[in-house]
């Protein structure tokens, strides 16, 4: 079985490029990964997400385990199988999802208890049973169990809710065992606490990962106070393994986490977007909702190579987005997702290039010119 | 400008198989055109379409000319261009749609006045609007504006609603004019009597079309009468040039349809069917929501050469279903249409070795042995 590794390529400042490799296949970083919540990104074949370039997909734990459940998907066969999409997977540990459920749910030292928002029924997700159904998933990339801390949280409020997520790593990594060619992922936890950020990051590192998400950012916090946070505690987890941001985020939350030392991020943005016809483009975001696209020939940008620019003119991306067609999430995901892949294409080449600055100027520069109407 | 023709390569009974030849492409006949009412067959990409064997698409006028309205598909360069469709397009005149507005239209002589269902806003549709529409949508095959005479209907009330439909296929010929490369089709009406449908086909062959459709059937006469219809109808239109049923069907209409001289069919059940979770197989119709499916790692029909029945399990296909995931939608339309195409394609094969007997043995014996659950 080949090994689960990370090489780095290049550095530029505390951007880095390279490569993870797993036996499922190669995962070219700094990497986004499409969201497959229920074992689909939606209104895309997995074909057509890899055709964007996407090397890994992300999958819903909490999803799965209530439909159509883990102990199935492995009966027949595993994630990858089912969903028809060969390459590799990671899933997230169910946690953030189940702290969500306001109302429906019970958190102790041994785990949550949370009611299905499908079916109503009962359901007991600890670090042991997270590894048990990221295992039964077949997933290549697993995720510790942990709690995600709210924002904001009372300094006394994270220290505790991330001593428990350490805990519970312990118990993750323990339940994990030895799996050759599977990898198992710390979260650091610690709100907006330096100290509380560095003591999670110890305790990481004590117990030993094959790579290391930054947690709890990306939840309400804003950009601002995100990146504050991104100035330091990527630096304290180990420099030679894949750091993780998780549910990030706009094209340039993804720029400044690059920039930051980050090599993976996922996100349903680009996908959720597409449903809902804002499009993103190298001049920002636009709605397609809107009227002044209703007799606009060309297409959402002459530069993009995606299926949607290279076929369909705004206007007939308005009309079906108007008349509620299927197609209009099919070609507004798929040119987002293209998007988001091309923008990662460019990070990884400017730092291979040593050139991260000037593309991260030329980013904004071309944000600020105006948006798709001045193409 | 290369012309419009027909040519029958082989017949077996009353069965014929040949090509239509337009300037855009040929069609392969009998064919079987998948719906694309606004712009879009539903949850399919066109090229996807394409690939499933489809030659030709019907476009919906009623529901184009009220969005985006065929002015601005003119605008916009035809509606070949819009949709990222480069092969024939049939477009129906709206005729049938705006009878179907129960209580928001007002017929007389003139044309039709009605409502839109979008907006409320009054349209005006004649047999000369109706022509010009189908010019600005740039259709290939342009159909006659009638009235689709409603069932069941008095003997009286079918002949006052033949004549004027006569009399407005008259209109939309002079309307028509000469358009080298396009075609008109007239469209026999008469309901289910035989006198009225005789007088129908020799007005329409003394107006002279390039093809002709059985019109008024498919409307809740059920099977059995429009078999009655098609026993003899179709021969009553002139033998050289395609003969189109209107709105059918289900595949045993369609194998009943061909067997009976019809060249041409239309319908939104494949993909309609497709998007709630009704599948078309050489076994029968089954409902991928039946909870039998959830278990199973077979594909729909191992012997379908669909990407749906390539990649994915019956397991899979419920899972999105039930999860109400686009890529549903999107499977299991794909499949349908790849289905009945491939039912078309072995009525041509089977026509053209002059075996059409045997093959529809075959058709209705492969349903008779249970559905796919026996495969």
């Amino acid at each position: 079985m080949k090994k689960f590794t990370f090489d780095i390529a290049a550095k530029d400042g505390k951007a880095r490029t390279g490569q993870i490799n797993t036996p499922r296949g190669e995962i070219r970083t700094p990497a986004f990964m499409p969201v497959g919540t229920a074992a689909t990104v939606k209104a895309m074949m997995p074909e057509n997400v890899r055709a964007t370039g996407a090397d890994i997909l992300l999958g819903n734990t909490y999803h799965l385990m209530l439909r159509p459940t883990a102990e199935r998907i492995d009966a027949l066969g595993g994630l990858h199988k089912f969903m028809n999409w060969d390459r590799p997977i990671l899933t997230d540990s169910g946690g953030f999802q189940v702290m969500s459920l306001t109302g429906l749910r019970k958190l102790n030292e041994e785990g949550v208890k949370f009611k299905s928002h499908i079916d109503g029924s009962v359901h007991h997700l600890t670090p042991e049973r997270s590894m048990e159904i990221q295992r039964l998933l077949g997933s290549d990339i697993v995720m510790c169990f942990d709690e995600c801390t709210p924002f904001p949280a009372e300094e006394s409020v994270s220290l505790k809710s991330m001593q428990m997520s350490m805990r519970w790593a312990e118990r993750s990594r323990e339940a994990f065992g030895d799996r050759p060619g599977h990898a198992l992922f710390g979260i650091q936890q610690g709100s907006v606490f330096k100290d509380q950020r560095q003591e999670s990051a110890d305790k990481l590192r004590a117990i030993d990962f094959d790579g290391y998400a930054v947690g709890g950012l990306a939840v309400g916090e804003g950009q601002e106070a995100m990146f504050d946070v991104l100035d330091y505690a990527p630096g304290m987890l180990p420099d030679d393994k894949p750091r993780y941001l998780m549910g990030v985020g706009k094209p340039d939350d993804l720029v400044g986490g690059v920039k930051r030392g980050i090599d993976m991020f996922d996100c349903v943005l680009p996908s959720r977007s597409g449903r809902t016809g804002q499009v993103f483009t190298r001049r920002g975001a636009v709605n397609i909702k809107n009227a002044r696209h209703q007799d606009d020939p060309r297409p959402l940008d002459e530069n993009c190579t995606c299926p949607t620019c290279q076929n369909y003119s705004r206007a007939y991306l308005h009309h079906v987005f108007r008349a509620q067609e299927i197609i209009s999430s099919m070609l507004l995901t798929w040119h987002n997702l293209h998007y988001y892949q091309e923008l990662m294409a460019g990070m990884r080449a400017a730092i291979a290039d040593h050139n991260f600055a000037a593309f991260e100027k030329d980013f904004h520069d071309q944000r600020a010119m105006g948006d798709i109407d001045r193409l």
